[in-house]
């Protein structure tokens, strides 16, 4: 059985990029409003014993030891010292606790105390055509709190203290007061509120100088980064109080492109949007359930589950819903790197956010055409540059630094590995994007607007193939010109050639493929004949080069060039371009009796070939997406699994244990902190961490099985 | 000869709340906008090696060991390595470096190269009255900076960078491009500007990686933490390169009164406020050349002048100039503390301030007025409270967090110590700067409209010596009933009782005297005899009270009362409320044949008797504020030496050792990270770090020595 019992995880408000991350044990959680990682503060959640005054027990995600700041203010602080102890803190055990790790429900039990984090919000309708109160409760950039205090059997009233030890090092906690709430927060940027009748908000160096404090007329002081609040459980009943866990930026907070925030059109501050989130806390509640229910009632196992509701977690904290002149502007932030809306990543995400909010994904998609495209030369290895085609930069900027038009944050020239150009793959990326949206969505005048667009796409496409229109083979043999001699990446920058290298890549040839079968269809459908009949010819001849190049054994070479080191790897992701057509309005083309049954029969030959220990599978299981690299992609993983269980027909039982090994994998102490990570060596997290990627899993609730 | 080569310093515009803290080796200074200490960034300025092309040397400002955030993207880059690798950077030794330190030019000699910060603006015109132009000087969010190569001798252009690798856990590093400036910077608050011709912008994981790049494609790649700008210094001359050091925050910046920057007014954003100082350069550069002969030529010795300025600067970077309403709001935060217009640093910064921008002082003392004074209970000893009156609270609030009205952030009930309440001290503390304000600006319209706050603080002064009109002596008696039954503390509140406790407190009580004083001029001023006369007669008690107290070897004890500790203690601060009637047109109260000549003999017996080794002077001759306290306060022992050389008339050369001393406090290594700090006890800071207090030592520029 999977155990997420402690394992860090995003709790965020849609669009707010934003999370209260909780769950690694120690000082690991707290108030992450576009960090890069878990913020390190502590969160006290405790409840006073039944059985003695003054001592609490809280969940473990405190410091062991105290950190008393007070020693910063003078040396001679034993008044002070006897006011904290007054308390005895406790922590619950690892036993005592039992988690539920729900996708939008998060709850611990721990003796009388229940404690749940809420986050209902993991879609928004459409920004430019939905009605203001669906936005609002959409885009609150507020998550939701609950703590149940069971004190039945108790005979007096026992506190209740809910707060953190802020790191800001810029803001200072502070108190928040307003009609019906009492809260702590740090600047205008982050709060902690509740409605609970007698609550009251403490500020102090640590939490035992607050809950031990005889004075009330002292509640007011305001030195120290701890900030509490605290209710009281009467006696004889169960008493549940809630809270709103807010975060806000005002004005603009981008530089590039000067955007805001689009939930400043309805929030001012972070105490308005707060009020809100506890004035409709029974909605959000009610919705939440909604959303684990149906996720519990998946026909997917409970390490499915977990991983599944754990990335989705991920991504929804990754989300930033911006406004730029009055026009809404989606990003999703690229985890520990924060690079705003990464192609490749796009592309990944696709399946989720169609699921959930289409509408992202042609806003993005315009924004790469409006901004973040550009035409290129091109040129074959050792040869000249020719006039290449348009393609779309690697990401458009980071951490809220929207770059130049035209440029990533990430590539440059001269490169052959890590931070080279992705010419290739995100022209691809782009066209499945807009191809897979076009179907779901059935946006024939979108479609038609792009009409111009895909032609160029498909004209540079061709030209990637080979400039010489008798040389084309289908897949890739020209490097755009701003690698500057070095050479075109795909998105496993950091694997070696097998899946890095993009020329006569079996991976990218997939993806080419998939683009082509979907702009024949999108051709056709515009009544333009010569490009649909161009695009299929070339995927024609892409399917044929893959096939004609299946080694003895059945599998295919990761790279097709016989010479290079990667002709003798293997990959799992040679499948992962048959999820495009399947999405995009060909799965004629994904069946192994149809058009390409020759090309599809290789893969699932191939997925077979290679799906075996010291191949592609480490020896507890796992995916190994390279027989040449131990480093594995988790999303990468998730999406493969969908194409071989729903497309290739790999029965659903063969990837059981594999899916045991992934969720250990999230689990493990030694990757617990980062919430889900990506890039996952030898069972260790070493890049691509705090990562949204792993939506992936969203297809897996597609599956028949499913 | 006093050495500050190598001490961290604030280097800040007014009113920005900012500094550019460098001085300290290693990764110790940066960008510091509205932190609580110096940064910890790494700071590089570099120069290309005259004799080998990529071979750079660099002020000590950067960690020994290359911090290098590539592996966080892959484990495998070896390319990047590579460019970084054609670089060889190194560091000039320490021997190498001479620092001119002056209070607004700091400037870093080395080699060819020569680096200097340059503030010149330490005070600024009345926001309510002045110009436009002016105001703009003196408020732009920026400092200046210049680079001055040497490449006279040399045969080929050698490159020059200046940048920093950030720490901002919320905002990317970014470039910043613009009309004739290029720049780098963290998100819209910071920003490293040039309007050098050739400069560009460079971001990496480190300066290696920036300028080992052959490429001049990829100078626009954005990911890592550092930003340089290299600029080249052609053969055969010297060149000048200027820099602009902006920092900015827009919209409401503060909780419980909101508040913008007043430089919102002219300064949009950050790169404006960087564009507007680069084009006053030479100006700038003008005036801060004149405020460092100001100090040159003045008769201080080298010691002070070093400790004059480095508390100025600490002071500067301490300001923030805000706008409520539209009308100005001026704060002083308390260094580490961050609190906002501590009363009792108030006081001490009063001299100042009334010196270069009176009207501060003015404004701070409506605020206080306004919100945050109240009305208290008192209580004699083991009695029941009765009606106090009017005082202020120890500050307004902490870390851009207003307190809410007639409430600090640091005050709390139930305590003798420090954190407990400091009524008496800071309701003299708003009639003494209120009196020095008027006297020093003739100010009589508002001397008139404070006409019924002084006649309440008189009450309350009288009220607080005794209820009992027939029992007063001039010296607080009774204890706020805020104190919950704890008794009120001094500013000095880390101190043993000798300083700290309120009651009966030689050091306070010389303030008590002073503000009767100031009370008296003021109500003869405003025509009200009554008050007048009886403020005297308070005065005279007080004085008759202390004079009574003298101990056979002709010193005051520290507390009056004859059984407590500090009965036996002896402190140096008994002299400090000289100071106040000596600005607050009652010189005629500070002569020793004056009307309180026996007072003030009293004093200068006093203060000969305790300035002995093993009574107030540490064995290497610094000051010691009491006999049975290690810690002892920098802006105090300022305040006193002024008090003792231009009052009691202590000579000059009786404190030349003491300054020495006091400066060799500063620079010690254990202390100079931390800019100025003041609580220091047994020669290491122990408090009170980062601080602005220090500015009681412009005093001594009006001492009749100087």
């Amino acid at each position: 059985m999977s155990d997420f019992s402690f394992v860090n995880a995003h709790h965020s408000p849609l669009g707010a990029f934003a999370s209260f991350t909780l769950g690694f044990p120690g000082a690991n959680g707290g108030f992450d409003l576009e960090r890069a990682q878990p913020p390190c503060e502590e969160v006290f959640v405790g409840l006073e014993s039944a059985d003695e005054e003054n001592v609490f027990c809280a969940l473990p995600f405190t410091r062991e030891a105290r950190k008393d700041e007070s020693a910063r203010f003078s040396s001679a602080h034993s008044e002070i010292q006897e006011i904290g102890d007054r308390i005895r803190l406790e922590t619950f055990a690892a036993e005592q606790i039992r988690r539920e790790f729900g996708i939008a429900t998060d709850t611990w039990h721990a003796g009388d105390l229940r404690f749940s984090l809420i986050t209902p919000a993991l879609a928004a309708p459409d920004p430019d055509t939905a009605d203001e109160a669906s936005l609002k409760a959409a885009l609150v950039p507020a998550i939701y709190a609950e703590i149940e205090v069971d004190n039945r059997a108790g005979r007096r009233a026992r506190r209740v203290a809910f707060g953190y030890i802020g790191n800001d090092p810029y803001r200072g906690m502070r108190h928040i007061t307003g009609a019906g709430f009492v809260g702590v927060g740090q600047g205008r940027e982050v709060a902690l509120m509740t409605d609970a009748p007698g609550a009251w908000s403490g500020i102090g160096f640590h939490p035992a100088l607050i809950l031990g404090e005889a004075h009330a007329e002292n509640r007011v002081w305001a030195l120290g980064q701890c900030g509490l609040l605290v209710a009281e459980a009467p006696a004889g009943q169960i008493t549940r109080f809630r809270y709103a866990i807010a975060f806000h930026r005002a004005g603009i907070v981008t530089t590039g492109l000067d955007t805001e925030y689009l939930y400043n059109r309805w929030f001012k501050n972070v105490e308005s949007a707060g009020a809100f989130a506890l004035a409709r806390f029974e909605a959000a509640q009610a919705e939440a359930a909604a959303h684990d229910a149906r996720l519990a009632q998946s026909k997917l196992s409970q390490a499915q589950r977990l991983m599944l509701a754990h990335a989705t977690r991920a991504y929804v904290g990754s989300t930033q819903l911006l406004e730029h002149e009055g026009r809404p502007l989606w990003v999703v932030n690229e985890g520990e790197y924060r690079m705003m809306n990464t192609f490749d990543l796009t592309v990944d995400h696709l399946f989720h956010e169609l699921a959930l909010h289409p509408w992202a994904v042609r806003n993005v998609l315009e924004l790469y055409l409006a901004r973040y495209s550009y035409v290129d030369q091109i040129a074959l290895p050792g040869q000249p540059a020719v006039p290449g085609g348009l393609s779309f930069t690697h990401d458009m900027g980071v951490a809220n630094a929207f770059s130049p038009i035209g440029h990533s944050s990430y590539e440059r020239g001269g490169l052959a590995g890590c931070f080279s150009y992705m010419t290739q793959e995100q022209l691809c990326n782009w066209v499945l994007c807009a191809g897979v949206y076009i179907e779901s969505q059935g946006d024939e005048a979108w479609l038609a607007a792009q009409a111009g667009t895909l032609a160029d796409c498909l004209e540079s496409l061709v030209l990637r193939d080979h400039p010489d229109a008798a040389q084309r083979d289908g897949v890739m043999n020209a490097d755009s010109g701003r690698c500057l001699g070095g050479a075109e990446i795909t998105t496993y920058d950091s694997l070696d050639t097998s899946l890095g290298q993009s020329r006569a890549n079996t991976y990218l040839a997939g993806k080419c493929w998939a683009a082509y079968l979907i702009l024949e269809r999108l051709f056709e459908r515009l009544g333009d004949a010569v490009r649909s009949t161009q695009s299929a010819t070339q995927a024609r001849r892409c399917a044929d080069t893959l096939v004609a190049a299946v080694a003895p054994d059945g599998s295919l070479p990761a790279l097709l060039e016989p010479g290079s080191a990667g002709f003798h790897s293997r990959i799992i992701p040679a499948i992962e371009g048959l999820a495009y057509p399947w999405f995009g309005g060909r799965r004629d083309a994904c069946e192994p009796d149809g058009p390409y049954g020759d090309y599809v029969r290789v893969l699932a030959r191939h997925l077979d070939a290679v799906l075996k220990p010291g191949i592609c599978l480490f020896p507890d299981g796992s995916w190994k997406l390279s027989s040449s690299s131990d480093n594995s992609w988790l999303s990468k993983i998730y999406l493969c699994q969908f194409v071989a269980r729903e497309i290739l027909a790999l029965p659903a039982s063969a990837t059981a244990q594999a899916d045991e090994a992934h969720a250990a994998w999230l689990s493990d102490p030694r990757n617990a902190f980062w919430s889900w990570s990506d890039q996952i060596e030898a069972g260790v997290a070493i890049g691509s961490k705090y990562y949204p990627r792993g939506v992936t899993a969203t297809l897996w609730l597609g599956e028949r099985a499913a």
